[in-house]
């Protein structure tokens, strides 16, 4: 007779720990402050908003500390790295640190421009809670491809969590490590959706300061729980945000642990 | 027998000037530039086009006097405040007054920065036709509760209508006041909703110089409405903005009339 | 017995041409850089992702050179003009004439800033393989009316393709002339339609650098009749971007030769 596996404690507990954050984020409506790229701000306020979030978004260097200080947590996108942005960045780092708040970085595109990739070491030295990145982002930071073992040698060096995003998500602080399965072809097909779904790593991170592996990997279940079901129901790319959104706003533990596919190790 | 209360004239005023208003903007095809947030320009833009206005965005401070030249009316949303708009707001303000052309602030997070708020005091100067805000941004402005009490004399003490929405919102000259009861709980689930409506106002104020009360109550009464029958047939959040802008589009003095819900003091 | 005018081989071929790019831009995921206007940002890169493209939107200008030297092409909209992109333009047409690479000029607005026309015209002596504009813009840049004649004179004085674009598209290299009658009216409904298209004019200009004409005309046609498609499943002006990006999404030979309806002369 052929069984099912039974999933993990370990696996459990994350689809668990992703409904709880997710619960208390509509009821704790944590604020974010998001300093991302252009194409990514609708997108990114609309996913937190969805989630239960408050966001903020300003990129004046004079104005950032004031609104770190409103903020329970802070997103860092390298996306667009106009003046404004590079002068509020180490500001907005600053406040964040200062006040013990967790903070996320995302570094887009670091492999296309060596000042970037410059930047983005330099933020990385402010040690961000989780670093979100791709395959291309992780092998320009990290000097080295990006093989499992390689993933968590670097999180265990920086001693952050790190979530190398793709097809299958891996999450890990450099001793435990969750992959998660969850998500669409739709969502490389949209832009931004990466850029917005790291805003919901930083909501979780607020409100799970202790442990932020589970938090990333509790959000990035969540974006992949939404964005599976989204896709079933989207007409194409074009339908497919509104679609996710509106997924995201009546998601709940039942439908996570129903949808979710995670592997611990 | 029980009756429906007969509205007063004041009601039926509103819903008319707001239907008539609507058909002149689609007819006469006006030009409104708007400085607004980075979050705000798509949906403002396409506010704008779906209520039968022409919008502009251009934010250089050497190209926002022409700009406000062809428009025949200016929205100043401070949101985001960049080098840029912040050198171009000035002088948007005054190529609005020097022309003697309707123009709106929307004072975003006033109550986030003090600089902002010193800011937006400078731009009160200016004397906009209409200031939009919601509570916490008037109790930062005004330096109190916003009670009805103290909107009516904010208005009254700086000569311009307020519009403080909310659940419900509260447009006032200092002497009339318009309590506008319609929209939907999706309106705040939407990033730059309230930023993009403050447009509709500017567009209504250039047709109609003469009532800026009238306008805004218009304004408002057109966005609540469209609001309100997006919010029935949208699935969620993340469409509702696109069912929005359809409704809007679709919107006539019949839908107006049938669903409009103010009342006067 | 009335007989339907059999097309000319001439007009067959933009169809097929048309078909034929959008097949290898699915294949080859060309990557076009654009400088665009703030509030184009995320349907340009939402429409060139659709299409099969990969979109990058840096506007620093230290930056840009490296992006550039990742992508296939260029387009420059001169949308936003902030002290960011005005120092980023002259640097990304460079890079892309120095690798010989095409790029598309987008003159948004020139009609409406005297200074941005004076940049328009710095930027056309860059050589760009495609000028896109509307009827203002053209009489702006070309100091004349926008009839047949006078933007077939204007494309052999530069010695580039031109597309005027409206209800019908005119596109010419000054010799030979296409007329695009395909599209719908909820196109000049929904900003920065436009301003996306013209990155699939940039798309194609990569694939047949040999023919510019056919990359532009059919480019036009792909979005005409993706257009099309989605206008009249759309409920609304609102609805159309999403409806139109998942029509560009499945469109096909078969879709594109029934639908197409261009004109040669």
């Amino acid at each position: 007779m052929d069984m099912a596996p039974a999933p993990t404690d370990h696996v459990i507990d994350i689809a668990g720990r992703a409904s709880r954050l997710l619960t208390r984020l509509r009821t704790e409506r944590t604020r974010v402050h998001a300093i991302t790229n252009a194409a990514a701000q609708v997108l990114t306020a609309n996913l937190l908003l969805a989630a239960g979030a408050i966001p903020s978004l300003t990129t004046a260097a004079d104005e950032v500390p004031a609104f770190v200080s409103r903020a329970g947590g802070l997103l860092v996108n390298l996306g667009t790295l106009d003046g404004e942005r590079r002068a509020a960045i180490p500001w907005a780092i600053a406040s964040a640190r200062a006040a013990g708040k967790p903070w996320v970085l995302d570094p887009v595109f670091v492999d296309a421009s060596p000042g970037r990739l410059h930047l983005a070491h330099l933020c990385l030295a402010g040690h961000p809670s989780v670093l979100r990145c791709n395959a291309a982002e992780f092998a320009a930071l990290a000097g080295r491809e990006p093989t499992s073992e390689a993933v968590r040698e670097y999180a265990a060096s920086l001693q952050i969590v790190v979530a190398l995003t793709g097809p299958v998500d891996h999450v890990t602080d450099g001793t435990r490590s969750v992959f998660i399965e969850n998500g669409h072809a739709f969502m490389a097909r949209t832009t931004a959706m990466g850029c917005a779904a790291t805003a919901l790593v930083a909501a979780f991170a607020v409100l799970s300061p202790e442990d932020a592996l589970a938090a990333t990997a509790g959000a990035l279940v969540v974006v992949g729980v939404a964005g599976e079901m989204a896709g079933e129901t989207a007409h194409g790319p074009g339908s497919f945000p509104a679609a996710f959104l509106d997924e995201l706003d009546r998601l709940d533990a039942t439908l996570i642990a129903r949808r979710v596919r995670v592997r611990a190790s």
